[in-house]
């Protein structure tokens, strides 16, 4: 029976080996649900980079629209932020373009993690695409969580406890302590997901109007139920198309 | 208001800045229950060392009792291993004796904590003691498990809540996920902690009878409540004698 791990922060990453898993990235607030947004809202390939040079450079090399944001704030120069309604903007339509998105946490877990059989982006707005996807594999699976600058997040372990109720019955949930402790807290706080999380520091950090709606947005479940991000070669477009 | 925060792992001891901090060392199974226990039973000071070839070099030039374990066994050659049990035995007295002890993830955490203000050794065994001396210094602390060759393991994770909820009216135990979480698992676990905890890997992993009575005894709180091991130049004392 395959195993599901969770690796709390990039920076145990060199603890795990990668090779022959599945590692799926998460970065709830917000990189991957952004991601899944995206390529929900029929964005055709995502560009993940570290630099805010990089993405720059992309954005022209590509032609592609721009996504950045640092410690929470959009970067100046650049189309969008980090916010799942920047894709949702009726003004601005973004079915059939690219997208190249730098983000704090999220991209240097989805760097770090290439040494997998395969990388997918998770979120709880894409948690059955997810979990079927890792049924389908049959492999070992690592949840990688993106955390805030290397420490750990409240809400990327609960998203692993998710994913790890979803997968109970074909996988060994139980051989890793983290594995269990973010069930244990998932089954705590899932009757009512946002109070739960809003405890968290990370979330109570995002105090502004337009960071509360990206976070009811962000902890619907299944909402993008078509949505897989999988990377391939040097880009994340969706498995599913 | 002090700060209480939690690191999982002594992978991630770069990401805190230690200076001006009490770090409380964790490794409920078993290196600091097995310290706790040796300073209670009346061993003088204790020098904890990462090699078995430091051990046995401090057993010689020091002439103190050896304790050593690899990968959970007693390593061969030495007097000890890491069982509480060592120090319980009528037939061999320890009050009195100097004790060097090198244990598999216990040693590192500490050697690699040394930055702090104080560093204190924590375990079920003297929670309160350890309350008491976080409570009377007024510093952040910063609970450092040891964990399972820098993996998470519960138990160490759960000891961080028990801590957190004892020192909650006079520290900030809300500001960090990672205090958040163990407090969430500590008050869903406290009610029996035996059971809670025998669901872990690492417990699991200590399949044998005497594993079994060491873990029975490490999850008892405040069997040692004058036991305080404080670090002080190259050795461990208890603080309270």
């Amino acid at each position: 029976m395959p195993k599901l791990d969770i690796c709390f922060s990039p920076e145990l990453l060199p603890l795990y080996d990668l090779r022959g898993q599945v590692a799926v990235i998460v970065d709830i607030l917000r990189a991957s649900s952004t991601i899944v947004t995206a390529l929900g809202e029929g964005i055709s390939h995502v560009f993940p980079v570290a630099s805010l040079e990089e993405c720059a450079a992309y954005g022209q090399q590509h032609g592609c629209l721009t996504a950045a944001e640092r410690d929470g704030i959009p970067a100046a120069g650049f189309d969008l932020g980090n916010s799942p309604f920047g894709f949702l903007d009726a003004e601005r339509p973004v079915r059939g373009r690219a997208l190249t998105i730098s983000t704090t946490n999220g991209t240097t877990a989805l760097r770090r993690s290439l040494a997998a059989e395969a990388v997918v982006v998770g979120a709880f707005l894409n948690l059955g695409a997810v979990a079927d996807f890792a049924k389908r594999q049959g492999r070992d699976v690592l949840v990688v969580c993106a955390g805030w600058k290397g420490q750990f997040c409240l809400e990327d372990m609960v998203f692993g406890g998710a994913l790890a109720e979803r997968l109970a019955g074909d996988f060994d949930v139980h051989s890793s302590d983290a594995t269990l402790a973010a069930l244990h807290l998932w089954r705590q706080g899932k009757a009512d997901l946002s109070a739960y999380l809003l405890q968290s520091a990370h979330v109570r950090r995002l105090n502004s109007l337009e960071a509360s709606q990206d976070f009811e947005f962000c902890i619907r479940l299944d909402a993008y139920p078509d949505v897989l991000p999988i990377w391939q070669e040097d880009r994340l477009i969706n498995a599913k198309n």
